[in-house]
């Protein structure tokens, strides 16, 4: 081998080694309720150099890439032997996504992936995609992922390279290494999406939030968060789905909704992240939003800030998919803290930092929907005079 | 309250004062036609503090955000008592729009909201949502606003939760800040859109420039800006409804336009700005186009200049819904001035400045539509042939 060639390696790994290595910090501003971080936490760009390019000169002697990446975004997320580790949807530029850990020792930079990427294993009817994992660490023990699994539909006419079906697909590990493959999630749905598993029994059962839909990508007449549950996870069957958040007129999921990761248990009750879909004049607009639900009754809304939580800002408007932040990750640390990882217009992957606290408060205490303007105008009315009053008492 | 907490809200509220105080400036460059602004003139962050926190401790320890503001777009406009006045649409985390009037010395820079946003009566069947206000100082005394009230279509299908139903709302006020709300324009089309109230009566009658269409987005096979008469305002009724300015194929306006704000009178006609639409794969594209109508015959185009006057540039092109320049709004000045107020990307307000003279030369002097590529390329070659003849002349 040529030192010219050696050298040309060396360079490639020592400026991903330094990329990989810059840090992150909070941006100024902001709403009091999360903060922001400035880089994004996982991009293509973190694909290591070894996944992309062949090294050997013998067979690669201008050093090109050979597989390369084109997008990391919609990542699980889990603490696990001290480490914040996300399961990320990683797309290869032939536009099949896959899952790979990356690792982080803070939750805000640094993260780099583990030398593989995850082998997921096939079932009889291979899965043509998948996407979107749910990473859930259930009180029986086992660490269960969620994801969505897409195949070509049968029924689909000749001449139609695009209509498909999407199922829920699971599988469980220990370690995050070995992968286990469990049957799709049986629902009484004609197809799923964003199923996510609850972390605690429910009367004894495993219990599952879905999102039933009529099509693959339109919901149809039905939509909404369901609720339902299982006696066991092999197989996952539920005879029963409820919709416990529906889809709403004029709100931020007029058109989809659907839980994001699982929910995160505090002494208020369980606390929901999920995504709201409405659609415009340019395409679908994916915002987050947040709710509870009651600690013994998880089906049961009990607080609805109206509106979004996150919404796409500055740089995350625009990618692939313009327009769409979407969460199916978050870690809660030993100090209470919060990390919203979220994906942007299915490009990247961001980080938001908040508090249980802060999360609760904000929950508890956001007006909830009005459903009307002249009813959110009413609300803004009553907040600016109790304002008024305030700064008139403490001048 | 904590001294820490008081110093927290004082921080809120000199940062958000030393934002609105920021001064503009106009960008360099341009067509000569109309110059640019810099910054957007309103913004989600001009929302005041008092109307997104609570800032009371005891309420709220945190400080935390308790009514979001999303965006703040498409602005009618007015001149009065001395002050550039815009109706934003301001649309908050809920995705419900309202009204709210911010004032600026110059009509550049230093908008800054009243305390209250707009009290909007409601009718007995109440608005949904409320938006895209035109406000017009009418021969009769009155400053009237038009603007779209939305409800949810009472003849959608169940689980359609997204059918809606759009007509033309009227409101009038003497102050700007107590507004009476008359009946919905009625007319004999099934929906309405960019509705606008011609500022002076023709053959003693109320004048209506319209967009009829047949469903929420669709135009359907109708379309173009409509033109009307009403004996009364209180209810206005137009029984005939003619399209002045059609949609075309191949055009700015293949797809949908509408007018936007009233046209301004000039010795050569009436001055028209309106809204043309065309369809992309990344969806619809929204540009602004002027033309010109008969002083005595505000429905007869006199002068259509080719194209459009302002399409999205930079930072405009990307929004909540991307692609789009809007206007409803444009202020003339004692100098003869022109302020052109207009929203990009349903997410923020911008202006741009000429004068009533450059404008009326713009919609003389520019070519009209040739309707296929080779015209607009023998219009082209004309102009070259003219100029290079000119720089023979002069040199």
């Amino acid at each position: 081998m040529s030192t010219n060639h050696f050298k040309k390696v060396q360079q490639l790994l020592a400026d991903h080694d330094a990329f990989l290595a810059q840090k992150n910090e909070p941006q100024k501003g902001g709403n009091g309720i999360f903060e922001r971080w400035k880089n994004p936490v996982v991009t293509a760009a973190h694909a290591p150099i070894l996944w992309r390019y062949d090294l050997d000169p013998a067979t690669n002697p201008h050093l090109l890439e050979r597989q390369g990446v084109n997008a990391a975004f919609n990542s699980g997320a889990i603490f696990h032997e001290g480490k914040y580790l996300l399961c990320v949807r990683v797309e290869g530029v032939d536009r099949k996504s896959f899952f790979a850990i990356a690792e982080s020792p803070n939750g805000v930079d640094n993260f780099r992936f583990w030398d593989y990427p995850v082998v997921l294993p096939e079932m009889e009817d291979p899965d043509i995609n998948v996407y979107d994992m749910r990473l859930v660490r259930h009180e029986d023990g086992w660490i269960y992922g969620q994801f969505c699994t897409e195949r070509k539909d049968p029924a689909a006419p000749p001449g139609d390279t695009s209509q498909a079906t999407a199922q829920g697909g699971l599988v469980r590990t220990r370690d995050l290494r070995t992968w286990e493959r469990l049957p799709d999630l049986k629902t009484p749905s004609s197809q799923q999406r964003n199923v996510v598993l609850h972390p605690e029994f429910v009367d004894g059962k495993y219990a599952f939030y879905t999102r039933p839909q009529d099509g693959f990508v339109d919901v149809g007449g039905g939509g909404g968060i369901g609720w339902g549950l299982s006696e066991l996870m092999n197989p996952a069957v539920l005879t029963h789905e409820k919709i416990i958040d529906q889809r709403l007129y004029h709100t931020i999921k007029e058109v989809k909704n659907g839980q994001g990761p699982a929910p995160l248990r505090t002494p208020e009750g369980w606390l929901h992240l999920a995504h709201g879909v409405r659609n415009t004049a340019a395409g679908l607009r994916y915002v987050l939003y947040m709710f509870m639900t009651a600690i013994d009754e998880p089906w049961r809304v009990t607080h609805a800030p109206a509106g979004h939580f996150i919404a796409p800002e500055g740089d995350e408007r625009v990618g692939d998919v313009s327009n769409v932040t979407f969460s199916n990750g978050w870690i809660l640390n030993a100090q209470n803290e919060v990390f919203i990882y979220y994906g942007s217009s299915d490009t990247r992957m961001h980080v938001a930092t908040s508090t249980l606290e802060k999360l609760v408060d904000y929950c508890l205490n956001t007006p909830s929907d009005g459903l009307r303007s002249a009813a959110s105008v009413q609300t803004r009315i009553g907040l600016i005079e109790r304002n008024l009053a305030f700064l008139n008492r403490v001048k």
